[in-house]
């Protein structure tokens, strides 16, 4: 099948901020997220993101609150690699380690939000889970679309 | 950025079936769905829904079917305010906090699907999650599909 | 509503490799995939699926890894159905019944993207959940993007 006939993906990534965990050598294989074109919109898929920093370890052990806002600090980096921000997510999914946290995790997200200006808000769904290592407590995926015509035209080659 | 570089999303509200969680003097900061329009194609992005009522009070609370048949009816209710309906729904994700349920979600999703008429039928996740409040115990999140020229046309302006 | 005012949609399925849940007749209502086309656009929505065969039987209990390369390559049927592959999947969300099965998780699917060749990877979410069967110990669910042109000729009609 001719390359020519798939969808054109490029990964999400800011290398500055959280660590890279795309590596055949190494059994972690996934793209931090995804940008993939689609005629006039770019849909940017944002994988599970969680309170790691450009090391990959995990930051803010403990601090539930602190956690979070590096959370959403970590999906800004990603979508920005895109020319993108909160302001394109049309929808998240939100895991939460323990729904003890639900209070503090809504405080922070309106905080950010907030500071963001977002108007119309994410569409949001958040359930508790266990995430892959005991000592992260939140981890956020998310959906942006942006316009084409967003993009810088060096990017357009 | 200026704002026509920008997707147009507006909010997905019936006010009158569940009530608005969107407010930044509260700390709960989601839309319970956005409409997002991308040319030809308006994508339609329901939030995790439960069997809230239209005072944000959750009913039915250790009924599962009932609760079920509301969350149903829920986004069946926000769809229809986007002049969509279940006809359009693509992919569904549905969380059960306990699958000793799933004999009567299924049993409820299929009555619900057969009343509607719906084939073919969405695409689907069910897993086991615990919700944000302790008496919830089903809550789904859905995307629709419909094409633009759908909406009618004192919509368009 | 008139029937062309809708997506077009259609089931994925691959009968000989993984059964069909979808019988109104029977309380288990979903597709095991939807295809639905978006202008020049294919999105395929995988189901959420798991390590089961063409007559609905779980299959390798007790065995992760053997568990999860069928349940990539139940995928990969359903994928091939709509003539496309592992290459155009833009984003899956992995539920795994015990992160305890994680590093096996990943060996498993570092050896399965490696094989298939895909870069960029997918985005993915990966989470720990209970399964709708107690034996299950892995489901995938995946979003896939491949262009129209890539269709036969002979399923535009």
């Amino acid at each position: 099948m001719p390359e020519m006939e798939r969808v054109r993906k490029t990964p999400l990534r800011n290398a500055g901020v959280l660590n890279e965990p795309v590596d055949y050598a190494h059994p972690v294989s996934f793209s931090r997220g995804l940008c993939v074109e689609l005629g006039d919109w770019i849909m940017l898929f944002v994988s599970g993101t969680a309170s790691v920093n450009e090391r990959g370890e995990s930051v803010h052990p403990g601090d539930f609150a602190a956690q979070a806002r590096r959370t959403f600090a970590n999906i800004k980096a990603l979508l920005s690699s895109a020319a993108a921000g909160w302001h394109d997510v049309v929808r998240t999914t939100c895991y939460i380690a323990d729904f003890r946290y639900y209070d503090e995790f809504n405080q922070v997200r309106n905080e950010f939000y907030q500071a963001e200006g977002l108007d119309p808000l994410p569409a949001s769904t958040c359930v508790e889970a266990r995430l892959c290592r005991p000592e992260l407590l939140i981890e956020i995926e998310a959906l942006a679309i942006v316009p084409k015509e967003r993009q810088a035209p060096g990017r357009e080659s």
